[in-house]
């Protein structure tokens, strides 16, 4: 069986940045290694992660609900026409940019839709399917900010913010640091409720640092 | 508060022609009415039907359960940017070509997904707002499929019956009477457990039959 890591964390958290480092270290030891990014990673998933990062309608913007349902199509494809098949191979390490606690963090305690149901919505795109070890990079909502650049427009147009058409981005930048802070009390709320599992990982820290204890885990 | 009516079927048991029928002799008698067809009728739902419908990803199946998702972001769209509004028109009559009972009985019964979370992802999708009153056009498979005409292929691509590559057709090819009993055992479990809202219309009838009485309820 596989094992399977994922990274979760905030805007700015520098997950991307510890996924290619933890991927290239292993590969350097000769172990096998297979990098995911949600959205993405399947045919279906790249078609939604174009779906929420363009603006095909203008003057629609896609409700909350929506955009949870496209996050956990995409999920549910990739864990049954990628993940569940890989998970068989000895000796490979997966390494997810993102999976569902990423969906309970932004939709769940970011956008306030009801835990439970993103929960089950969560059970059903996985399959109960959850990574054996998960890094939280956490960081304050002002220091993620501030080193993913002062940009806003920037800053949310990214996978878990969602749709940004004139509606969107107004709204989030009314209040910006309230919704960003509610992903973050998400991330560590579950991180104290299955303490097995996740590592919480000093973001804040040079990235060098960040990797060793990554590393050492 | 609008009047929001719903019809559910299998295929071939007159539906669209009957949702057809009912809103004309609305119409004609200066009732204002709003047709809705799932998936579609917002521009994500228009784009996510195009999705279902079409085969832009070779080799790649939509498995049940990102099938599902795609169908509930579809419905949440429809209820937080169309429906909840038009709820509030008074005299407006809205009528549903199929709704959110439609994945109960085909992702549900008929791909057999796990029905307490197909009614989480229900429930989410439609923030709680169901028909007053839905229609069952009931009918055998049998007579179904004879209706929806002898060409399996393209009985089998319709709305509900999802991704049809090559793996998926043979799948279905392979059991498609069981698959649709089960959909159809399906819509009468849902319609006995709510008696107050479902009518149950005996479809095999001449069309004029079924909408006179439909027209008496």
């Amino acid at each position: 069986m596989a094992l399977f890591i994922s990274f979760e964390g905030g805007e700015g958290s520098g997950k991307s940045t510890q996924v290619d480092r933890l991927t290239d270290k292993l590969a350097q030891a000769g172990v096998p290694t297979l990098k995911l990014h949600e959205p993405g990673s399947t045919k279906l998933g790249l078609h939604i992660r174009g779906l929420l990062k363009g603006r095909p309608w203008r003057g629609e913007t896609i409700s909350p609900e929506a955009e949870l349902f496209l996050f956990a199509a995409s999920r549910a494809q990739l864990v049954t026409k990628l993940l569940e098949k890989k998970m068989q191979e000895k000796r490979l390490v997966i390494i997810a940019d993102r999976y569902a606690d990423s969906t309970t963090a932004y939709q769940g305690y970011g956008r306030r839709l009801p835990i439970d149901l993103v929960n089950a919505t969560n059970e059903l795109a996985t399959n109960g399917l959850m990574p054996h070890r998960t890094f939280l990079l956490d960081l304050t909502p002002e220091e993620g900010l501030r080193r993913a650049g002062s940009d806003k427009r920037e800053l949310f147009d990214t996978d878990h913010d969602g749709r940004l058409d004139e509606e969107g981005s107004r709204r989030f930048e009314e209040e910006p640091r309230a919704f960003h802070e509610r992903v973050r009390k998400g991330y560590l709320t579950l991180a104290e409720s299955e303490p097995d599992r996740w590592a919480i990982v000093d973001a804040s820290q040079h990235e060098d640092s960040v990797f060793e204890s990554i590393w050492g885990h």
